[in-house]
């Protein structure tokens, strides 16, 4: 049977992928809510959706829709708003008897996943989240060629996504509300080492500003150089001869792995795995959140031979 | 040599068309505003426009430029926002040295109209509108072929465009902010009507509320029945067996005028004639301002052979 | 031993008298939310209040705390929100594991007491109201000299409250927002005298308007014409002379009812009642609830002898 | 003749002295604006002032006033928003043909200040401030014995107004939006100890931090040891165990200034001596603005000798 369907955040950046995983997995959206009223967007999918400004209203719909027939009940809430936002809306949509389909990050800060946790056991309902990059047929692939052997690889992480100055206006440019640029545009990146590398067993961070960050992991089957950005200065010669606005590689033992095609989908990927029984819980979440507030706090080493080459010397 | 543009209002349903007209005209786009800070859209354009939350650092700025170099100069300002406040950011883009390209209904209230025009005498600077039927070649076309003779033909003008229940919770649904449907979607088509068919002598309108309107206006040379809604139920039946959520039609002596092609960049061909000194000025605005707010305020008439068939009867 | 309290909307006009009651009863304060910021009123009453401008980051604080120590918990929530929000709000306070003390009217509409009963149910926490004229003095002293027979008497309730122009700007003036002026200003009197004369029999209205509104009433034991407003043009001429802006009377079988004193503390009283044990809860508002909802939703009557004597003619 | 007056900001902290101002002026109050709607005050003293809640319709309302009847017209704007929003304020007010009486700091940055004198020349209108020690009886009385001689003195100005949390999460806590402490509750002591000793000769900032700041100035006549802050934690035991919040003290070569009394009507006073034709412009709020904005931006000094003695060891 297909499943009810609400959207916090319907008129943010993220949504669309959302409302096109619903609708292509069948289900259909009931409700929205967005502190902005711009979401025309919505009618590219339903006309039959309730909408709200004001999150206490949206809140009261979805306790009615609780108290009436079976058929009428939101079943799975997605979380599309601001970081900081995530676990207080996870909270809403669990005690209004919802499970939650949630944007990563899930949280900022790790202790924040002991109290969805303790939510979850009272209301029985499931937080997953959006850990896109484990569903990727190629990541896939190279998961299962790495388990075969124990040996330990140098990894090179690299992303760099052109962002204008809007971006620092906004609220991913506060780093108590975005939890700044490794959690916000890294979180699925270190998620995707740790899934495929194992877990941490060290880190080093040589860098930290508003718009980059840079550093070394050291995981159990690799030695990880990351860099990540949002200014356009940080782009490599070849991007910006070629009028590239992003950049994204990550090579093991020098051998880049190429995996830009099949992005188009992924989050209906992930809908279709979380509806199928097989989503990515808290559980899995963790070591990510508990990784990015690492990095977020850690003390800035002195530049070594362990630190990315795009670090400027 | 080209010009800076500033944009108030990014953030909303308008503005990517003003953002690639911008462009496509081989201008700039410096600055730009919005109450909400979902504007990644502006990366597709520029990463060097400064962004801002608040009205009132956004005129800050502007202020700035205006005391600053002559080529760093804001010399056009797009007004995007909700219709309510198009008067007074007109205002502050004239008060800031720039002429303003600024979204139909340019006003709601024709008295704001005078207000402007003596603003545009003390700031020596112009506001245009956006009346983009003007510039379709196939209405272009029909005008002059309508201009060669005198007879009063029979116009029957149709548009629904369904809107989900969103729609009446956002500023679009509140009459005092967008002036209620005929106004919000029907302004442009009422300017066509008068530009093909020449002045009002008289109106009737039969039925009006939050969803639908309908009317009929004795034109110089045409009698229009009209009806406008963003209600889905109002599809005729061939519509919505073919899944369209869109029915357009306007027939002059019972013969469809077909101009559903040639949409797309009518903005772009807006701000071209605009640049070259042929924009849509108040003078040109004002009918179809007089004759919307007309039709807000009048009294209901009883239905007559003189009504739109779609009115239910 | 005493309560820790939060307080939601501690940024508005009846936020004082509840934080000095929650003082004056020898509570303290431990949280407070309000979208606006300008709430230094806390500084009177303490500086270790945690405040927040946003809900979501006020829920997360109350789980967190919620998990503490037990001397660190809320156990009360005084809801001071918009009318609208209230049941929303109580949620909230519900779920955190606190008890609430809600500003009338507790909810707009009839049916979102039952929601709120169900909650009440579940959490097993309760929701009390602020009924304030239940415990004056003189009031007391009236019901119980009623309560002596059984005659039914002619009662007339005259309120002006004069308010500018703000108030019909503000959500005050915006009955989906506050129920309008019956339910606004009058829930409390309507309270009062079903507490002092029975149930209601019957109801007319002869008139509602944005800025006020009239009726009559038939209880067990009274015949009740009213009348409020917040025009202050409805002043009685005895009033406007002596440069009053409120007049506030009730009339018993023509005799005054003397209750202009000991208006100053009854907040506070409510809050000793209630912490004592005996608030008044969901059964003691739904009388009013229900009165202020059939009111607003009634035919309008044409004018009759029953007609309040301040209905122009 | 009296002047017709109007508010921006009136929902805030401040906003009630200016009302009084005004009102004890003998002048009247006409318009308002102010994000929340929370604005009751307005009742206390008039019940015809015109509120809006976005600064967009009350510029409409001003500029209609404008083109009306002379006695209509708005001929002073008090502004009373959050300082970063002063400067255009300001301009708005110039611009809809108004004098200004702006809060203090008139700007946060000094180059602010020349946008503002071209406003004034463009406009032929004015802008004061509120500088109101400077018409405080005993202050006066000070200056003129100060002007006797020439001696240099030693000033201590210590400064301690205890605030809540709340104070951080609002815009008075970010720097960007008030200026930080010095500036924000520092302004008017640095621009009284300028207007008796003199101009400026250097400064030395030994601490700065969200709660507290503190430095020297080496002014013509007079070295200052100064500290400021808003948290309790600072006070002097005396403070402490006599229960006050606020401790305000300046000395001069060891002798305290008493000037605690009479500081009640300050604002009205400034506003008479504006009225009068005596009021501080922007040349008189030159300085403290410079030196503020000096302050703010100062690289901290190692504690020495001139430091004052509130300053932790």
């Amino acid at each position: 049977m297909s499943k009810n369907f609400a959207v916090i955040g319907v008129g943010g950046y993220i949504a669309p992928r959302h409302l096109r995983a619903i609708r292509d997995t069948g289900n259909q959206l009931l409700a929205a809510v967005d502190p902005k009223d711009s979401v025309g967007i919505l009618d590219q999918y339903s006309f039959d959706v309730k909408f709200f400004t004001e999150i206490e209203r949206f809140d009261r719909h979805l306790e009615k829709l609780r108290r009436g027939p079976e058929d009428g009940r939101i079943h799975l809430v997605s979380v599309c708003s601001p970081n900081y936002l995530h676990d207080s809306h996870c909270r809403l949509a669990l005690r209004a008897g919802a499970d939650v389909i949630c944007e990563k990050p899930l949280v900022i800060n790790p202790w924040n996943m002991d109290a969805l946790h303790e939510i979850e056991e009272e209301t029985k309902h499931r937080i997953y989240t959006i850990l896109q990059l484990r569903v990727h047929p190629t990541l896939i692939q190279l998961r299962e060629s790495l388990q075969k052997d124990n040996s330990v690889h140098d990894v090179e992480l690299t992303y760099i996504t052109s962002r204008g100055p809007w971006y620092q206006i906004s609220w991913k440019g506060n780093a108590d509300k975005s939890g700044g640029v490794a959690t916000n545009i890294g979180v699925h990146f270190f998620d995707l080492l740790m899934w495929l590398f194992g877990s941490v067993n060290g880190i080093k961070v040589y860098h930290s500003d508003d718009q980059r960050m840079s550093g070394f992991i050291e995981l159990e089957q690799a030695r990880v150089r990351w860099f990540l950005s949002v200014d356009k200065n940080d782009l490599p010669d070849s991007a910006k001869s070629a009028g590239k606005t992003t950049y994204r590689s990550i090579t093991v033992d020098g051998k880049e792995i190429e995996f830009s095609e099949g992005f188009t989908d992924l989050h209906t990927r992930v809908y279709e795995e979380t509806l199928a029984g097989r989503g990515f819980g808290l559980a899995d979440a963790h070591p990510s959140i508990d990784l990015t507030y690492a990095i977020r706090t850690a003390e800035i080493s002195p530049k070594d031979e362990l630190a990315h080459p795009f670090l400027k010397k």
